[in-house]
């Protein structure tokens, strides 16, 4: 048996246990329901809730509990402390608005990319993307721009903590074929994926490198599978990505230069 | 003096202080430095660090720590909770295409509105917009749209709280002129608002009323004050605004009626 937490230490879990119990099918909810879900006792899950009412992180009528947009502003820490969002939405906009299709920015958390910016161009995916969404990293354009850049013992202990799962009919499955894929792209500084993450969807990436040339994020297009011959992709769409990531690269390093 | 909270109360306040500390200016900081910044002795501070650490919401080398896009989950509960910006989202997209403009919903969350989703189109303000983003909601447009639809009570409580800073040489100053804007917004059904939050901006917004025709959000249309005569806005962006406010309206009945 481990060492018990200090109170103070578990409390901070929880009171971001609470928080998480809230989302689209639980917006909101009673004392109970929040004991329930947070597997706490009433008498805690109370003390909980009132202390975020307390903070404004919560409202209450009484009966239900809900949270407020205060809640954004710890998730804007984490998006403020990165700097890349902000240098790279501008990027993302004239490249969405040059190629009219969606474009994102990922970084990898991990076994998964995290969108951290995107401009959405029109809903081509039957799942939402927002800033925060996760997909594993194996299946996505983005993903594997990320991985290519890993070194050989930190993709050996990636490839040994997951399933490559099958997500499409497309999508590739087996180690052998995803490091042949991973050396592809580390050869030719951008990946294609067609299908492999959702039927109908083909993604392109490229690295965004920091200024020791390690990939710190990526950039993306998605598009409809079907919407351009692949020639066109090599030399329009591929093109321009390569622009943009190039553009938000020279941008990091003049902040960082700053710094 | 007030009671003191129980330990584990302000256990919770003081981790939130923690990842709050955490922003553009200081991404990486070291033990000392958040105990500074945050009011905490070393120790505390430490614990709450580490705590952090151990629930996947920070990593650190050693000498400093970042936070994770884990924190970017709990943003996302208040998010999903909402419903709003995920049913939103394509009606957005779709008027965004439409009049080549960017688009967003904000609510309202004491005098500030609070935007839940958006949908850039080319970057015409000189601060940057993200999800969180907050303005005074008597210099916006969408602000003016959910003042409109305060009880007299709400309206007076409210402008009794605030005051009418002049953001640039246009934005109304006086509580007379503002309670007569309102009162024009709540005939007309929209509200423009030219160029009073930041020069060069002229922006659009209409409610978003639930079933029983409160006003829980608003959409708005934001463009440069210059790009179009005021004819086109009234024949043109007005009408389009007003289909995606129906448009949301109708989707978010069809989600209540389910639940």
């Amino acid at each position: 048996m481990t060492e018990p937490s200090p109170d103070h230490v578990q409390s901070l879990g929880r009171g971001l246990a609470v928080i998480r119990s809230f989302d689209a099918e639980h917006p909101r909810r009673t004392l109970s329901e929040v004991a329930q879900a947070t597997d706490l006792t009433r008498a805690t899950a109370r003390r909980f809730l009132l202390t975020l009412v307390e903070l404004g992180y919560m409202r209450t009528d009484g009966a239900r509990f809900w949270l407020t947009p205060r809640v954004l502003e710890l998730g804007y820490s984490f998006l403020s402390s990165l700097s890349l969002p902000d240098l790279a939405g501008p990027h993302l906009e004239a490249l969405a608005e040059k190629v009219r299709e969606s474009t994102s920015v990922s970084i990898l958390d991990g076994a998964d990319i995290v969108y951290v910016a995107r401009v959405p161009v029109s809903r081509i995916m039957t799942v939402s993307i927002n800033i925060g969404t996760r997909f594993p990293a194996f299946a996505t354009s983005m993903g594997r721009v990320l991985l290519a850049d890993l070194d050989a013992a930190a993709l050996s202990e990636y490839l040994a903590s997951i399933e490559l799962t099958s997500l499409t009919d497309a999508t590739i499955t087996t180690e052998r074929q995803l490091r042949s894929e991973l050396a592809r792209v580390r050869a030719d500084g951008f990946c294609l994926v067609d299908q492999e993450l959702e039927e109908g969807l083909r993604s392109m990436a490229a690295p965004i490198r920091d200024q020791h040339g390690t990939a710190v994020a990526a950039v993306n297009i998605s598009t409809h599978a079907a919407r351009y011959p692949l020639r066109e992709v090599h030399d329009r769409l591929i093109p321009a990505l390569l622009e943009t990531s190039a553009a938000i690269e020279h941008d990091l390093s003049r902040i960082r230069s700053n710094t």
